[in-house]
């Protein structure tokens, strides 16, 4: 489904939805991070979705990067929380959903790397090349957070 | 509005929503911890509620706190995060919320206390007492785990 992304945007619609979401810091042995290529908005991203009623968060991690990478991984800490009420998506069904993400570290247990529908490119990068991937700023924001590894996690 | 909680309860309805809560350790001076109890269910608890459109959740925990207990109060750091799909909450309008809540940790700035339409009765109760308190056992392992002094935040 298509969706406009607004950050501190004096012009954004007002949200009318939080959806519990989560997404996944998932490196690799040389500690390359995960990205996708998102199908919806085109940036690159790491992997993540909506958690789904029977599932907690931690399954809700392992499915979603494996439906979005083929990558196999279980949590293994918490990078942080975001829910900045200044960052909503608006979807083309009427829905602006705020932001409300619980970014998680994982560890890759196996798997092949796999595209999906909602994401057309699936690769390890090395975090000093992820200044040059073109990435929403509430996203490069949980990336740096990770690389800077906090010792408690983000609240915001 | 009545609820009926349910937890590990192969008879328990089917989860149809997920909305984000949070909830508070407040602990005073003493270290006595703030509880409130639930004019819903008759349980003691801790304060706590839904994050709502246009706050972020240290927002609603000192909006939620607030309005349960009258102590003012802002977020200090992290319990845990709770999602346990065995964990069901069923309203008489027919909703089925799965358990969706981050405990954090908050520091008292203020305030009187006060009873409101959701809590009958707001007191600070030294730890020791607390199992005198009938209370949900999800909501005594958030106590628990704060009472730990856990390094790292619960994941569950």
């Amino acid at each position: 489904m298509p969706r406009v992304d607004y950050l501190n945007d004096p012009n954004a619609p007002q949200a009318n939805s939080i959806v519990p979401a989560v997404s996944a810091i998932v490196p690799d042995s040389d500690g390359r991070i995960l990205l996708i290529r998102r199908t919806d908005n085109d940036y690159w991203s790491i992997p993540g979705g909506g958690v789904e009623p029977g599932e907690s968060v931690s399954q809700a991690v392992t499915r979603e990067v494996r439906e979005e990478t083929g990558i196999d991984c279980e949590v293994s800490g918490l990078v942080g929380i975001y829910s900045n009420p200044d960052r909503v998506a608006a979807y083309d069904d009427g829905e602006v959903r705020q932001e409300f993400s619980i970014c998680f570290v994982t560890r890759m247990l196996g798997g092949t790397m796999a595209t999906s529908r909602e994401s057309s490119e699936v690769r390890f990068v090395p975090a000093q090349d992820i200044p040059d991937y073109d990435m929403h700023p509430s996203i490069r924001l949980r990336v740096q957070h990770y690389l800077e590894s906090r010792s408690t996690p983000y609240i915001g």
